[in-house]
């Protein structure tokens, strides 16, 4: 029975630490770390992950600066903000909530947050950069730096392990992947094209699952012994909730934690991870000023 | 006994195709693709490369500018030129000879080639990109492109077949891992720190061994009806020759190609390439100018 990566404590441990480096840095050179949040549009869900990281910012000591544009803003209004919170010097991050209404390009607004600003780490231009050994990209990106972190912080050994990536996505399975391989993983990324796509995961010490496919990955899928890392996040109907459904993750949880070593569960995994990273990043772009 | 891939056949046929493109480009729109070297220093091995490449230029009728510096030219008067090289309308690609003079540091003249210009596919911002389906990076770099190359005009299938990749490289194993992921192949990249190497290699539909070590891919390292592409160029001592040495690749050629279904020889397998994949890039160069 494997051992459960609890990314609840895990990140509440990141969170004390980046706590005491902001109240470092404060009491050090002065700096107060600050994230600029721009929201366009008024999706409920959207909204509550904005207010969620302003609630998280708060409690490490991080100053958030909310902006709000209408869902009828043109993509000219959109970079014009973001342009302008690139030159203020007391907003160190900025976080564009995705995704942006269909009138606007998701990749031109994303661009325009500076790399010294990106603490999301969705610039492509980081992406091969992770995969090179002692290599700094500018901030790595949120969710695949926190499946690290599980790891890491779980005591699963990287160097020289089989790693399998389930998913090739820009957002986590290609930057995972890159970073597996700079710690010195042997990596390979499995996809929807992949043939036998058993007999590939099942060589894998260390399973990432980042496919978006309800419980796909089941026991029979997996070596026994092998660290589970669950990154998705799929809302199944269950007629014996109240609200009619619930979380689940890529990995049929029930059964492979009875072969695995370690796994994460869904939700309490990787999910708290992602917010917890993105104060690590908005913590360092702080400190990265002169 | 394996087929042979002939890389000396195969870029004669793509220099064709080019040669066609750039008078087709000449007639219709009045444009000549031009390439700008740079020499840094006169290292002999480099100024024959240069040279090579003028040569090649002039076989398909692409203009070539070469600039000379001294060994003793500062960072700053290499940056000045390719600045200057940067604005040149004529200039449709510029290829800086690596390695620069120590004094010098290759990234940073490396980075100021401008994306559009930057024939020879190095900037890391094009390596993530690589490994997206359906994107497009400005350049594909010419050795991984050419890889790929060997493979589809050999009639080898990519999409769902196990690839291996030797070799992490910036220049060549990272890249072509991801084109080969882009392509929809199930993608492994081994390393120095792999363990049990032999038992990740043999899972190869298709090989590609980029790690610089003389004659390292033994027969046993291979699954019988792979295709192998050998990117190694390793020079060892040989008293049957007159120069007391030979070129040899990562593979052992004679042993290998006996299991293998298709194979590259060295020299005249992948070696051709590179400069043959850095005329069609320049010819693309010219031709997205407006």
């Amino acid at each position: 029975m494997a051992t459960l990566i609890d990314g609840l404590a895990i990140s509440e441990a990141i969170r004390n630490e980046v706590k005491a480096g902001v109240a470092e840095l404060k009491a050090s050179r002065g700096i107060t770390p600050g994230l600029a949040t721009v929201l366009v549009g008024d999706d409920p869900a959207s909204a509550t992950y904005v207010r969620s990281k302003h609630k998280a910012c708060a409690e490490v000591g991080i100053t958030s600066f909310g902006h709000v544009l209408p869902a009828t803003a043109t993509q000219a209004e959109v970079l014009a903000l973001v342009n302008e919170l690139a030159l203020q010097p007391e907003v160190h991050g900025i976080l564009v909530q995705v995704p942006l209404p269909d009138h606007i390009n998701e990749e031109t607004v994303l661009n325009a947050v500076p790399l010294s600003k990106d603490v999301d780490g969705f610039n492509p231009a980081n992406l091969g950069v992770l995969g090179v050994k002692g290599s700094k990209p500018a901030f790595a990106p949120c969710t695949p730096q926190g499946c690290i972190e599980l790891l890491d912080r779980s005591g699963v050994k990287i160097s020289g392990k089989r790693a399998v990536v389930l998913g090739r996505s820009t957002i986590v399975g290609l930057p995972v992947a890159m970073m597996l391989l700079a710690r010195d993983a042997t990596v390979t990324i499995c996809h929807s094209r992949t043939v036998d796509l058993a007999s590939v995961t099942r060589q894998a010490d260390i399973l990432i699952a980042a496919i978006g496919k309800p419980l796909f990955v089941k026991a029979d899928m997996v070596k026994p012994g092998a660290a589970i890392i669950d990154v998705g996040t799929n809302r199944i109907a269950d007629a014996t909730r109240k609200s009619g459904a619930r979380l689940v993750g890529d990995v049929d949880f029930d059964a492979v934690k009875e072969i695995a070593s370690a796994i994460t569960p869904v939700p309490g995994g990787v999910g708290p991870m992602t917010i917890a990273m993105l104060l690590k990043n908005t913590l360092l772009a702080a400190s990265r000023t002169s």
